[in-house]
């Protein structure tokens, strides 16, 4: 990723750690734990909103949900670290798939699950 | 953010919802619950394994798990750009606010709640 | 608890575990991630659903939704007995809790963050 | 379930939301986010502690652990109840397809994703 910016936050929270001996703590299973807490504190936000609601917070919330969606990206970057996982490089992957798996001409219009998608008949 | 890889993530999915119609599904709470989910089956992964063992993962798994980061990844892009957030700018506004909240000579070697290591004012 | 259905679940996955030499595996750590990533499959039936349409789901889906609720209820069960936790006790505390928290007269008709209905002192 | 105790506990909670007209707020797939939402804060008391520490939690935690168990019990309570799903029922059905899908002897000793002991090569 060279001088790319998430690769610039990976490697600011990996000295981040490193400096406050926190590597003891940040297996994969245990950042897994945290990054789901804080996908729940996300959830939170919105578990007794609409979803007309969810579009327009107020501004201070806003603010809170913005912060919440930079925990998750921090733990994410830092899991895949962790694993030794090219984070780009596989949400590209998996980009590619999902546009195998989902063609335009059948899904237009129709979420799912996958296998939902998977026998036309 | 310019061309930055993040960037062109967030064109490419946002250009996938709509030719496929998605927008009507991709509220920003419709895309917390799927981004908890893809977060869930990452914890999956790791639920029955030791933490040493989430260091050392059969290849297949890491694939895998490679799979479920980038399923995160692409969630967190589409929920933080229905709401116009910038992602990357959060992340480096929360990691500016972590630095001054967990300070080196506090929690070195400690990990914890934040509230533990706030001022006992 | 005595002869009630709860704890009468409590100690056939007691035994289950136990027959299968799985105890070494159900720590509360382990389980609490086997807890949530049951309650994210819970929440994939809802995902692209409206609040509306969750009150309707095809007979099959509904099922599928049941046994969802299932497997949540046998680890959170699990859980709870491997903390030594009483948790239809700890449930009527809470309960109680809330009913103090959150006076009918204060809450009426607004769902929200407790903080946000305590005394503004 | 008749005079079950988890029966007093959703007859409960029904009383209670209709006491603060929350029915509103009560669908499925609120419930479904609410319930996650409470794993979360189960997982974050974890998330840092290894798993032999999982099981010797200090007092004070165990007890805000035990609220976090009620918290879950509650929503998982009030979903299956606006679901109209009989929850001991479905527990009962789910562990009865447990005991068949994970023979004792097939999986004794491992823990691991139901498909990986479908196969028995």
């Amino acid at each position: 990723m060279g001088e790319d910016s998430l690769d610039g936050l990976r490697q600011r929270l990996a000295e981040f750690a490193r400096a406050r001996d926190w590597e003891q703590f940040h297996s994969p299973k245990n950042l897994s734990m945290a990054l789901i807490a804080e996908a729940a504190e996300l959830v939170e936000h919105f578990q007794w909103r609409s979803e007309e609601a969810s579009y327009r917070l107020p501004p201070e919330t806003l603010r809170e949900v913005g912060l919440e969606l930079a925990d998750i990206l921090i733990y994410l970057v830092r899991c895949a670290d962790r694993l030794g996982v090219d984070l780009l490089a596989a949400a590209e992957e998996k980009v590619a798939i999902n546009e195998t798996r989902y063609p335009v001409e059948r899904v237009r219009g129709r979420a799912g699950r996958a296998e939902e998608f998977r026998d036309p008949e």
